[in-house]
């Protein structure tokens, strides 16, 4: 049966489709791996050994519990090792799968180091004003009493944005670095075992969840103990350890920069390319997903590396910086406050509970085991079991290690209870994101109500599956916004009764209590980013599959596990968005504090009666609406560029619809490529700017009416209006699209006229209109919310 | 020519289509005008007379200016008398012309009344509830110090809530009752001439317009006689004048309340006949918009009635009314604040400039003249520069009229020039409205960019037409916001600057001068209105054109009538949301002034930095979207049961299509009905109960948690962001249902393809996405957004 599939009936294609030579004449590994590639390997072993040396020197004159973290990260880079190694030895399978990879490689591969140029060019650009600004801004008196100068501070925000920056790449990079290497493997994989398959994909996917969460949280370690060393923190005279984490704000902003670009690039291109590709093949040609006569596929199969791998895990990768940063600076603020004798528990605590994330994911993902029946193809578990079952143990895991975490870090002789309370708040974190996921499952599985009448609704038509689709969207915002606004009001109050408490005897622990709450929720970040990794590399295998045409039975395999992909995919959106309201709040706080301490007076409340800080609201929320806009016009404009020029290849090459001619996949490439250069430029740019110009016009039009802090005021109301508007937006797209996506695969299982019928039609009409809602536009405004949480966070100075 | 059209080839038809004679059969009179038509005529007079002489006693006992008011009231009145007679003495057309308008007016006039059925009923209760709560709740200072007891205080506000809401009742039957008459005479005065058309249709729309906006004043107006002369107001030991205006919010509470059951019952059944009537009849079998063969083609002409006409009748009359009381009540505040000695003036002035709204109006529509050429067909204007040049003649009276008031109504001898800041207010106003009309007109007529990329977007398919389209309405939402947020300032700046301080000598005229700007944006209301009802008269007219088989030059006409109505009724969306803005953000803050006296503190700050208080933005951003998605699924849903039903007709009866069997049309009419009596409940119901029971919630969490006024806080962050949100999302609809209808209009004229080709087919589902956007949800959102408001302001007892 190999044999068979080996010789299968690819007559036109057994030639290598060497369809990107210019590409592939560049070698495309970048500059750093070249270097180091080329140094004699001893040399470098000495290098490493000496790096981590100093890394850990510092780190223990720091704080012990940075020494466990550098060793727990350590140990999960090691771990992620051994899944590469793994993942890479299993075999590539037939040379006609090899081929198609190599071309999905080397379109990603492209891409990626066209995209990262463009970034890392606009990257130097802010930091450089970033220098500029902290140069002529004044100083805090935290500042001035630790002899902190305006060259020392411009450095050190603009290093650590730098810093944010390369790493959210990096994660970005690795992810996609493994994903074009595994996809091939489980396809080759999906031909022996299903059970295989999954394992390859989900090692595939945990290598990189290990390697982003880790990034995040030594890069924070690094950062902190360099920074405490080098200034001398808590000496005489010099900066208290409680200010410490207001510096590692560049960090976060960094990191949320660069995976906004990712994610606006990387988005349009998936989803442009996903939709010319659909909307001529399937509706006008009628020929399946993925079919090698669509010249729009390879764009596709490439879209799906550079679109979910990379952009996902600068997303998360961001996600995790901003909220630990933001924990560490609420921590220090309320350990300050109340005077706690050694706050470093509460300043560390975020490194903990995420280095114990990386061991209990781990576990999760190595409880995933391989092939019981290795040789029967057909009988299957569902995928999605298994992956929860996974996730189970995980979440046990999660509430174990919290408890202990909050016992040895958070335990203080000021309120011996607190600690308890605040494990309390870990396990509502923990709780909300698991019904997070429920939610999302229940409103995007075709197993439920909602997706079932959306797909009954694709039998009156085209407008009514849309009206059907965007009214489940709308309405699957409420369910999240109670869950969250319950988690926010309980864990609030549970921070508030902790027994922490000021010199005024006023409770304090409120906002760390939420803090917890968000930690406890992205405590389980690295296996929720395994699942969702698991999603595109399974789509990108049944590409494989389809494209050098493997029996149906492979195919079936490969389909499930794209299913189970859609799922997790969406579940991993619904927790993402979570977390950023959570982290967004939180962030919120900092710049509060942030402008108090520059202003040298309190500023506490931000009051929308006030007719300018409403109108702040009002763009807030038009800024996401806009934001939107744009980056679903992206889309839609770069995907009529590709239906027009499929639509010409199926009508100058009449011979590619009977397998005799090539389609000339390299333009479509091409096409996307660098339409979404260009488009993703517009709303990134409008997401810095305009809260940037907001808060400086008002700060003028402040100094003329004589009403200071406006400019302060209204970013802040513009912040909150935006969060909120963010949030509830995102999972309108994310939600709806997840929705239309899993209604048409529902009619593919045979449901209400099956493949080919009209409803089969509506449905696809309403899963390309959800595309670039779900991929595209919803994913950015994770970033987006956080990004403009730590912007105005880095660019305080210029409101006032 | 007129004789062939008279005996047209409608031989199936030519029986007269007795479909409702259960309906028929009961007289559809309300019972008030079956007991006034009863009555001996010298009797009315007798007691008209007597009942005006009262009215202008009290006036007369109250002030000069409420005098002046009543009489040009009465005077719009009988200018709106001599319109109707004018219209209704046109000839109604053949006998064919004539069945069908009697089936519309039969099912229009039947639908209204089982709707305003429900709707009292829910009136009713919601009145004792009122009743019960002001029976229980504690009074004000100044209620204690005017001794108005709780009954008292019970009685006026459920008094003033009925009245209200019958007055909304009566300005939603007036809409109708003139459109389902006026409508057969537009369609035959078209056969003489298009101009002839345009003036009867302009003069039935200025008919409603004009009672609609003086029921408004002259309602406010007695009220506040009444109360002003019963209760004594300004003697010794009772109430002073500046808080009369508090006393009549419940007027514009049970104004919206019936406007938005108005709105939601009328616009589900308008669109879900509409996209049912579409999806079967245009896109599955290919028949013309309004072919008589189409079973759902009655239901459809009946919406436009009821949903069109009579919603957005009740939704003017709302927006009026609360735009009055709320600056009626602003005024009162400031002018007590200033120690202005003769306050009536800042309380009346919104009565006045309603006044004068009213002549201006009137002399906007006959500004529209007859017919030049009668006998000429096929040469004509386009009817857009006419009712444009009648606006442009209102707007330039208005200016003149605005300057003229302020300088009556606002000048006093403690801030000399006071009056001019304020007449630049209303200036600032006017022109809002006007870029306002001009947005929308750039984003939703087919003679601009947008409407044109959106209609190119169609030839790529369903899919991107849709994500264009969504797109588009996304990034609609950027100019009105940012006209929004500079006219808010600017207004607030130039009455913060008009010399008017308070006794600590701080300015305060900011707050009034906004409300000056937004009655300088509703000071053409009635012109603009008499656009908007313009719009189904002439959708009507050409539906009855289309099926009793006229000829195509008279279809040309009502075509061209058509279209000019779809782009007014576009432009009317987005005056009604701008104002919606402006009164909503001046009713939150009569309802902080509000909380302030019965809680006996000053409430002057709602600070979104508290958790609880972010929930609350949380909350009233999500009931937005829940909102949306209610409404839009009823119409879905309800067009899924209208195809159902024309795609079984046509199976059962094959001879429709020959027009050898006559469609049911009754069945259609019923399926509809019913469901949108069905469907607008749970929305209507989430809008009335989720603002009380999040207040309750958390004044009773404050109590617990030691936070006072935490529900008040919690429900003015709930209303502000309800508030953005509701704006943007409005925006959003109206904008992109517009910009589809258009789009599929500009390929109808042969553009891309033309009628009948993939591209048309395409637009045709975005035209059917976008029904419910622009005609159910998001004019729905107007009036809920300043029904929120009403509530929390004749709620704020129970969040204390």
């Amino acid at each position: 049966m190999d044999d068979a599939m080996e010789t299968g009936n690819l007559a036109p294609y057994q030639e290598r489709p060497r369809i990107f030579p210019n590409m592939r004449s560049k070698p495309s590994t970048p500059l750093i791996f070249r270097i180091l590639m080329r140094m004699n390997v001893r040399l470098l072993f000495v290098l490493l050994f000496l790096g981590f040396g100093a890394i850990f020197y510092i780190g223990a004159s720091t704080s012990p519990t940075i020494v466990f973290v550098f060793s727990i990260c350590i140990i999960s880079f090691v771990i992620s090792m051994y899944l590469t190694n793994w993942v890479l030895g299993k075999d590539e399978g037939p040379p006609e799968m090899v081929q198609i990879s190599d071309a999905i490689r080397d379109g990603a591969e492209g891409f990626f180091k066209t995209q990262y140029g463009s970034i890392s060019k606009m990257a130097l650009l802010l930091a450089m004003m970033i220098f500029g600004i902290y140069m002529f801004r004044s100083t805090t008196p935290q500042q001035e009493s630790s002899g902190l100068g305006r060259l020392t501070s411009a450095s050190i925000t603009v290093f650590s944005f730098l810093l944010g920056a390369v790493c959210s790449g990096m994660a970005g990079y690795v992810g996609m670095w493994v994903s074009v290497r595994a996809n091939v493997r489980v396809s080759s994989a999906a031909r022996r075992s299903a059970r295989e398959a999954l394992q390859v994909a989900v090692r595939a996917g945990g290598f990189s969840a290990l390697v982003v969460v880790g990034m995040a949280v030594i890069g924070v370690a690094i950062l902190y103990a360099t920074f405490y060393f080098c200034l001398g923190v808590d000496s005489p005279g010099s900066m208290k350890v409680t200010d410490l984490p207001l510096l590692l704000v560049g960090y976060g902003f960094g990191a949320s920069f660069v995976a906004l670009f990712a994610q606006l690039g990387g988005g349009i291109y998936t989803k442009a390319a996903d939709v010319g590709a659909d909307l001529v093949g399937k509706v006008e040609q009628g020929i399946p997903e993925d079919d090698p006569r669509n010249p729009a596929v390879i764009a596709d199969l490439v879209g799906d590396n550079v679109g979910d791998c990379a952009a996902r895990g600068a997303d998360l990768f961001e996600s995790i910086a901003a909220e630990i940063i933001s924990a560490m600076i609420l921590g220090g603020t309320m350990a300050q406050r109340c005077k706690i004798e050694d706050p470093s528990g509460f300043i560390l605590f975020p490194l903990v509970i995420h280095s114990f994330d990386l061991i209990i994911s781990s576990v999760g993902i190595f409880s995933i085991r391989g092939t019981r029946d290795p040789g029967v193809i057909g009988v299957m578990e569902d995928p999605m079991m298994i992956l929860q079952k996974g996730y189970s143990v995980t979440i046990i895991l999660a509430v174990v290690t919290f408890g202990l975490s909050t016992r040895w870090m958070l335990y203080t002789e000021q309120a011996p209870s607190a600690w308890l309370n605040f494990a309390l708040c870990g396990l509502v974190g923990i709780m909300t994101a698991y019904i997070f996921v429920w939610i999302t499952q229940y409103y995007t599985d075709y197993k439920h109500e909602p997706v079932r009448k959306l797909a009954l609704s694709s039998t009156t038509g085209h407008g009514t599956n849309i009206i059907a689709g965007i009214s489940l969207g709308l309405e699957s915002t409420a369910l999240p916004v109670l869950v969250i606004s319950v988690s926010i009001v309980l864990a609030f109050w549970l921070g508030q009764t902790s027994g922490l408490v000021d010199e005024a005897e006023n409770p304090t622990g409120g906002l760390f209590g939420t803090a917890v709450a968000t930690m406890g929720m992205l405590s389980t970040a690295a296996y929720v980013l395994t699942m969702d990794m698991f999603g595109p590399i399974a789509d990108n295998a049944g590409g494989i599959v389809e494209m050098s045409q493997q029996p149906e039975s492979v195919r079936e395999i490969t389909d499930v596990l794209d299913a189970a992909g859609n799922t997790t995919k969406a579940t991993t959106k619904g927790f993402a968005i979570g977390s950023a309201a959570l982290a967004s709040f939180l962030l919120f706080s900092a710049y509060m504090d942030e402008v108090a301490s520059f202003a040298h007076t309190p500023f506490t409340q931000v009051d929308i009666a006030i007719p300018e800080v409403f109108v702040g609201g009002l763009l807030g929320s038009m800024l996401i609406f806009l934001f939107s806009a744009w980056a679903c016009a992206a889309v839609g404009r770069t995907a009529q560029e590709v239906v027009n020029e499929v639509r010409r290849q199926f009508i100058e090459r009449p011979g590619i619809m009977d397998f005799k001619d090539k389609p000339d996949y390299g333009r479509c490439v091409a096409i996307v490529a660098s339409a979404s250069l260009r488009e993703m430029i517009k709303p990134g740019a409008l997401a810095i700017i305009s809260p940037v110009f907001v808060g400086v016009l008002f700060r003028i039009l402040g100094y003329y009416t004589g009403h200071p802090l406006l400019g302060a005021k209204v970013v802040a109301a513009m912040l909150m209006f935006a969060t909120v508007s963010g949030i509830l937006m995102a999972l309108f797209l994310n939600t709806s699209g997840g929705a239309w996506d899993n209604a048409k695969k529902y009619i593919e299982t045979g449901a209400l006229g099956g493949k080919g019928s009209d409803s089969h039609k509506a449905a696809i009409t309403g899963d390309t209109v959800g595309d670039p809602f779900k991929d595209t536009a919803g994913p950015s405004l994770h970033v987006l919310i956080k990004m403009l949480a730590t912007i105005t966070l880095v660019m305080a100075p210029v409101f006032l």
